[in-house]
């Protein structure tokens, strides 16, 4: 513990993956007080058709 | 906020999906009293050997 | 299945529950085409300091 | 009710989750009291580039 | 990595908790080849208010 | 979008969890290249009877 899911658009490189859990694992560790390897992190990766806001699916928004 | 996270067997259209959300989107909305835009709706479609109910997956049901 | 998770700020009464439970589940079952009791909806009042968005917890929002 | 969500890395067999999903099924069942057709299990497989320990992406683990 | 996420009505006692995740850990553990202490379970304990099935919130069930 | 959800023990103090948003707020939004306003974080706080690792629960270890 603690544990961090993300969700968030597809398409990002596996290199901003690797900067994302590395920030992320640093933050939560630091202000939580624990070592890093204590932190879980979870990344899903959302396609278009699987998310709308406002009533309307990403993958039909202009 | 309000979010909205669905999981649904695979293989609906996107056409569903499209009318899944509007409807969703709208009854949130009107309940909390919000704008649509502050809704969000996520759609997860489940795999058959990803789900099970009474210990058996669904890929195994006849 | 299908499981419907919502998330909303907490307040809201026990009748805007009962509707919303309703009205998900109707739209939900007419749409993937199945009975209603098989739609299953969880709902989960969030605190204020328990959800932020643009960097801002709601409960220090102005 | 119970729902029970697994997140485990990809790569286990069809056989595999059979046996996960009939034990965790039986347990869930017993302790809780409740017919086994009660119990719902859902197995979300990961892949090594959505999951990090310790600031590290699994797909970069030696 | 294994993560094992229940749903269940609140009112388990600790001891029904204890035995719980002794039995999903060992479960878990044995299929998928690890040690136990890489399982992880979380327990969220839901009120009748919180759930419905068939369109109907558990608190109003006869 | 991108939508961050957190699970950590319970005792954690409001500014450690303004602290927390802020600073995943940032990361995010820089690595994904979106505006702040477009992050956000749910943040769950665990019960020591809710969460086990190794087939113990938190609550019973020394």
């Amino acid at each position: 513990m603690p544990f961090v899911h993300i969700e968030w658009m597809e398409g990002r490189t596996l290199e901003q993956k690797r900067e994302l859990t590395t920030r992320i694992t640093a933050a939560v560790a630091e202000i939580a007080g624990i070592p890093n390897d204590r932190v879980h992190v979870f990344i899903r990766d959302m396609k278009k058709d699987e998310y709308a806001v406002g009533g309307e699916l990403l993958i039909d928004k202009k």
